[in-house]
């Protein structure tokens, strides 16, 4: 049967949208199906001119492009929508809903984080045939083992330690590196495993400054006299709660708050020279892994079968080696990272300091 | 109680190993104890000589190195040892026994793909209290869901199929790229939806050089005149079994063959002009990825806890997000593609070609 | 006054042909002037088909990509072309004459080799206004301090080094690394002086086998078990020239012959496990390095004035600082490395052997 | 002649140090010399105990790596020595001298910047035979053509456009990159024109916020919704000097500040979400590269031969093909970026808005 399916991208970006992109629109084309892509994510569904045919030559070579050739936004939420000057959001989920009948639509496949998902469940209720496709950097989504993006962010932040690791050394300086992550601190536990760092800070484990400033001192008398130390951008120093300034419309996002204010203390009490670093989009939109751009093709072929089986309103998932399906409902609980990870226990084993002792 | 350990590394040497080095270093000085490495794999402990002491200092920065600090070889089976110049083996396993006992060690671990496994439990039969490592860069031993040495191998592949793919399409060539893989063809497969290869040859599924020719002429006529085929070394042309010169001792390995072959039948039927080329060590010796980097990491802390636990006879093994053990009799299974694993239905979908229609 | 300028990229690609297109391109937008692109080199004027519009959106992203989207060909002489199949070149360089007044054109720019250069200087003198932009991966051109495509190439065999460098040493072996290089050997040179090797053999200075044995065995004497050797395809070893199967039109291009004859040679004589292995497409194809785009860019940007300025029968050329033009007559003799080069001379101060003593 | 030589690296860090170390100490090697390293640049020369002699197997595998083996400091002058917690810079020199003559050496190569330079000079005229090795990732002395570090600074920060392009694609935003280059503005202008920039401000045009502004809608109105703008840290915005904390003993030293203030101006004047990313010391530490390694290792060389010859007082300097040296009186002046540069030309010829106009 000859049917049209849709796709879109919401959220942050995030290495391997594209690669979803183009696996979905192959194994669509291959069925003999049409694809459209709906730019802007859900936004784009209130207005049918903001869709492209997605064809054989428009998804030539993107796959280990990172970004999204369909553009992506974080207030596309059609429930809540609020135009760019606007303050008061609208509920337009209507108008999507009959933006997709219609297109002609059979299907819509949505890549995003848990926002997006919330957004695809309650999409679905109002009677939407939907596929979700999990995308978050953080690796926080609940519902899959891992998710692409992921792997890429790590590599990037592993390869960042990589190159600080030797002007620290050469200068005998303490290096505070940034890292995402404000719920779940999964790219700096893995990034500072793989980096060798001397201290990792997660939002998981509340950090006690003055620990991190004893190792630091431990590894200077033990004739070690650089640290590097890696925090995910939501590490609570003290107990505190970070603070932070959030994006505002047309404005300027401020990163950067805990590195600087974690090295502002460790040069205060240790008198070292310590250095603050915040990684911010480098993480985000370099080309995917090899592995993420798998991860991203097999979810995006997986996410046209599951068109094809007629049942909706779920997310594919990996647990490996197989792609799944939860249902939408269950997909966007947040995944922190468990205080007996093999991961945690083996940083603990690397006598790399978490922040608690 | 103070212990004294000792670490081997044996068999091809895979990205990682360093790594996995470091981290039970690491992890047994942080117990107190002390750590041994020894040389050349088991052939080391044929001589008591062959073993360095692993302090802080010189397994430093070595996590992100290539190769073994500690070399290795595929010639120290102590059950069948044969020296250099050498051609009958000899049983030396109770000379490594005795070495064992007299260097005053409490556990062996030992870092190795199947055949080390296999020599592994035999020495624990023999009394030594051993745990095992796994290690393959073709991911083909059952016991673990992933080890080390593989991600890295197919970013290499992976890389190397992004380079080739411009030069392909500028001067309309088809190229056929060899990858590791003698019985088992993960690294072919991954490495081809991650690389967008056109064709990917494992040795799981017998090629018809027939339909590799469709494939490329069909390209042909729909205005792609270039065409990237991606064939593990042990991919069987025509349903033959490859022949290959193996290494002999001292002498030259030949590789290259099935890419050599097949480029030459592939320029012969379909007119295209062809070009093989064989990655080789290259995906061997480079620094591992992020990735690899951490489960390495987690294989050597995890293996120094098993030997505080006191269970011997086990390797460490990846269930993710988990790392347990399984007992070595059954580690050194081989692993090979399952028809319907999940990527490779995702290359079916993406209209890749297997070889087989 | 508004002009109208074509530009075809010739012979075998190189890492910022698409730089050059899109930095030209710019240039001559700027100037309110058309621009065409021929495609497959100059046997794209022979078709008035063969030319496509560069506009500013299908030259966008492209400046960091490997090969040409105008695609290229080493068979598009004019002078002597010769149809796939035939096998009496003719002369149709009237045909590209007539085809580029037909076209409306005020001006050609060709990128290519010193092959490309000669044809551009005999169209120059059938009254085409032309200027010549040289790449040469070799490095091996005359007219320029040095051009697009080296670095890139340099890199990709330093790399290559940089992961055989680890294996090498853990299995105590020799390795055989041919890099491309028939006449000029700078690829060898400087990735073997960057990548650490050990033999360096080049073109330039014919190769003595024993000379090279004994370095090995001199490091085997001083406890280096391994040795990295990197060889142009060109090198002569024992004083022969170096027989080469030439590509056959549709055929196999046999490549590996220096590398492959020298291991064999080396495990003889000196009893090492001695692997081989050749770089080929893998030193084209990749995405050019930073310097390579700047001086890809530089070149299409001079280029522009250079047609601007109405001089022509020139071509650009690097002359550090500056991109000056020099006679397309002049311009396409060999560049072969000196004896007395300072890299040369740090090779062996460095003691590398250049395989003569 | 039996010889010892000493080496040490001052100021900041630049990838390729260790090439430098490593090529010097095996050219003095060959010709059958002593090394010593002198830790921590000039004033490891304070105190005798500063020195480790540099054997075949402490510079093993160091070219490849950032940093340098022998540490650095930017508190290094002995003509104004202020140590650590010190207020009052004394003149120290005349211990350098002795404590040069009692290690018994015969000279003294010195790799550093600007200052380094400086006082090699005045230790020169103070009797020691002194040859002069330059370093600066800005590539901003004036003596030689370049040196190494600056490739490498530029490919980080060219890779990080490479980077940013797709997400502000993406997410239809501008981005200001701030990168090295206080005086000098040839980073930001190399890694501008390499990664495509669409702006790029450097310290040598004082930069006119609204025509950058205007670049940005200009883009805006023909359908590109993002921009990536390239910031030297020493741009100076609507004329000012930039004004900047300066790292204080102990402190914590800020970078950001073009960056961050310019992104505010553009949200503001434009709407557009605007962010800044800091590259920092992440241009600094990495792995030199291939082009990097080898002008370092010719510098290295060269520096020995330098001291065959018995002439000293001076310094290396590359002037493409040829290392000669100049006059370490004259090497030390500032070069900053011609307004004619060829490479400026060619940004404008591309329609990069350089912030004049």
């Amino acid at each position: 049967m000859k049917r049209c399916i849709a796709i879109t991208t919401g959220g942050g970006d995030a290495p391997g949208l594209n690669a979803v992109i183009r696996a979905a629109a192959l194994a669509a084309h291959r069925r003999g199906w049409e694809v459209l892509g709906v730019r802007r994510g859900y936004a784009g569904l209130l207005n049918t001119e903001e869709t492209i045919p997605l064809t054989r030559d428009n998804i030539r070579g993107i796959a280990h492009q990172g970004g999204t050739i369909l553009g992506t936004t974080n207030r596309g939420d059609p429930f809540a929508y609020c135009e760019r000057g606007e303050t008061t959001p609208r509920d337009r989920s209507d108008e999507v809903v009959k933006n997709f009948r219609q297109l002609g639509l059979d299907a819509l496949l949505c890549v995003g984080g848990d926002g997006s998902m919330r957004i695809a469940h309650k999409l679905h209720q109002k009677g939407i045939p939907i596929v979700g496709i999990p995308k978050t950097i953080d690796n926080d989504l609940s519902g899959t083992a891992v998710t692409f993006g992921f792997d890429t962010a790590v590599k990037v932040a592993s390869e960042a330690l990589d190159s600080l690791h030797p002007t620290a050394e050469a200068h005998e300086r303490v290096f505070v590196v940034e890292v995402m992550g404000r719920y779940a601190g999964w790219i700096a536990l893995h990034a500072g495993v793989s980096g060798g760092a001397d201290v990792i800070l997660i939002p998981e484990i509340p950090v006690n400054v003055d620990a991190v400033c004893r190792k630091i001192q431990e590894r200077e008398r033990s004739g070690r006299h650089f640290s590097l130390v890696v925090a995910a951008e939501g590490a609570r120093l003290d107990g505190a709660t970070v603070t932070r300034e959030e994006a505002k419309p047309g404005g300027v996002e401020r990163l950067g708050g805990v590195a600087e204010r974690l090295a502002e203390r460790i040069a205060e009490r240790t008198g070292k020279e310590t250095r603050s670093l915040v990684l911010g989009h480098l993480q985000r939109g370099g080309n995917p892994t090899a592995r993420d751009r798998i991860i991203a093709t097999r979810f995006g072929a997986a996410a046209v079968r599951q068109v094809e089986s007629g049942e909706f309103g779920v997310m594919v998932a990996l647990d490996p080696p197989q792609v799944l399906t939860v249902p939408l409902a269950e997909a966007s609980r947040m995944k922190t990272i468990p205080l007996d990870d093999d991961t945690v226990l083996t940083a603990r084993d690397l006598g790399i300091c978490l922040g608690d002792e």
